[in-house]
């Protein structure tokens, strides 16, 4: 008999608002799956970040399927599975977790699925020089999938030093010398300038970020600018950028992609993106609409 | 927004054949629930009977609405609860368990499931002298249920003579002295001759130990007959009885109430007990034929 039950779940800090859950559920009952996705908020129980190895064992003994994995676990959770994926191994972070039998097999579904964003999205865009804003984990991530798109050079920007300095050498191991550099926000005018796209990963235009990353007069037509935030969907970034003519990417994308490879890793099943799509727009709109 | 998704588990050791996820996915579908009920087998994960406690706790931690729990951790599980139901602290036995906040409640629907399979089933039987073979774990919860109901004695017959003792010490101290005695199987002629009605726990029955528990001769017209085993629907017990034109009660009863009661207690919601009578009808013959 196919299995058609799955029990999946999100572990992290602060996720009550997650989109996750309705994500998954939606797809999975348009496919007659009976899928339940529970959060496990560490806050809510009042753990640490380290607990998160005891919750993955602790699921996978209790029958989850797998798990998804978000701040501040995605490096942490690392030590604790039996197997990586390419992505997640480059990358040192994992958002997804597989149990096959007794293994956990951790995958990075954020780069996959920013991956698969953009070349919906963006298909035709150039990519030689792409300048990168923020190199935490989200940026981590994107800054993987714009290489492995075939990206001739990124730039990561980031406020601290350190952090972009750190990331642009992690990516120039993996994907060859020359491929990453660093840089600081003062430089952002000649970078946007010289650039053919820029990729924005810092929470600025969130709800609790309004504004824009950068002033607005970096922006010009034929930039094109991918946003990484989602809600709301359109950011103070895209609409100034839409308004210039550029082509532009969504952050919904992004997540839809991300849990999109997710319910695929968890089922064996193929998810119908365009049908989650609609329904980002739908959940990050009334979301978005209650902030 | 009310609650609409639950999620639920067996544990306890063999459990695979067990019909319980089925009896609880069966009814939430109806109710329009998304419910998923997971099997933790302690064979298959290699743990020890002991290992409840730490699987209670984790199944609270990511999100678990309650367990059911079997054999052998009835009680066990006792020590690990925040709080007991009065039947599950007469027993000192659990069978159900519902997170509530981050306290988890013990209850004994095996005890208010047969309760309700006999009022309903059995509602005008006499109950003055009751016979109850076996004085294991469902012997103990069945004759809990039926001092319960108000019979005036329970004797309990087990080959083993200090269990007997033991439980009808038990039931003497909960419901008062003279309700309960002990005797061992040789006395079942004069017993049986004097009772209103036997009650059968044993395994007696069940595809893996054919046969009757007592010779045909004992059974009479005017002696009702109820019984635990519920694979198959019909046992040898029940099929010699009815021929008899004895009042029968088969464990299909007490197997759906059981179920039920934990579902309300798990969901607040109001199973139908009717419809998860025919699902067990229909979910055990299935069963019984593949034996």
């Amino acid at each position: 008999m196919p299995q058609d039950s799955y029990l999946v779940g999100l572990i992290g800090s602060g996720i009550g608002p997650s989109l996750s859950p309705a994500l998954h559920e939606r797809e999975a009952d348009r496919q007659g799956l009976r899928y339940l996705y529970r959060l496990i908020d560490l806050d809510t129980l009042g753990a640490a970040p380290a607990a998160v190895g005891d919750l993955v064992r602790a699921a996978r003994d209790l029958g989850f399927d797998g798990l998804n994995i978000t701040h501040p676990c995605k490096q942490l959770v690392v030590e604790h599975l039996d197997e990586l994926s390419p992505q997640a191994e480059a990358l040192g972070a994992v958002n997804t977790v597989v149990f096959d039998g007794g293994r956990a097999v951790g995958h990075n579904t954020d780069v996959t699925g920013f991956a698969a964003s953009f070349a919906r999205g963006l298909p035709d865009a150039p990519l030689e020089r792409v300048v990168q804003l923020g190199a935490g984990g989200a940026g981590a991530a994107v800054a993987h999938a714009g290489l492995t798109l075939g990206a001739g050079r990124v730039t990561v920007v980031d406020a601290l030093a350190d952090r972009a300095a750190g990331l642009a050498d992690s990516l120039n191991r993996h994907f060859g010398a020359g491929r990453a550099a660093a840089a600081t926000p003062d430089l952002l005018p000649s970078l946007l300038a010289r650039a053919d796209g820029v990729v924005h990963a810092t929470p600025t235009g969130m709800a609790a970020h309004p504004g824009l990353p950068f002033p607005a007069e970096l922006l010009r037509p034929g930039l094109w600018v991918a946003e990484v935030v989602y809600r709301p969907l359109e950011t103070e970034l895209l609409r100034t950028a839409r308004a210039l003519g550029c082509a532009t990417l969504d952050g919904g994308g992004m997540a839809v992609f991300q849990a999109a490879d997710a319910f695929r890793l968890f089922t064996g099943r193929e998810p119908d993106s365009a049908r989650m799509l609609a329904d980002i727009a739908e959940l990050a709109g009334a979301a978005g609409a209650r902030n």
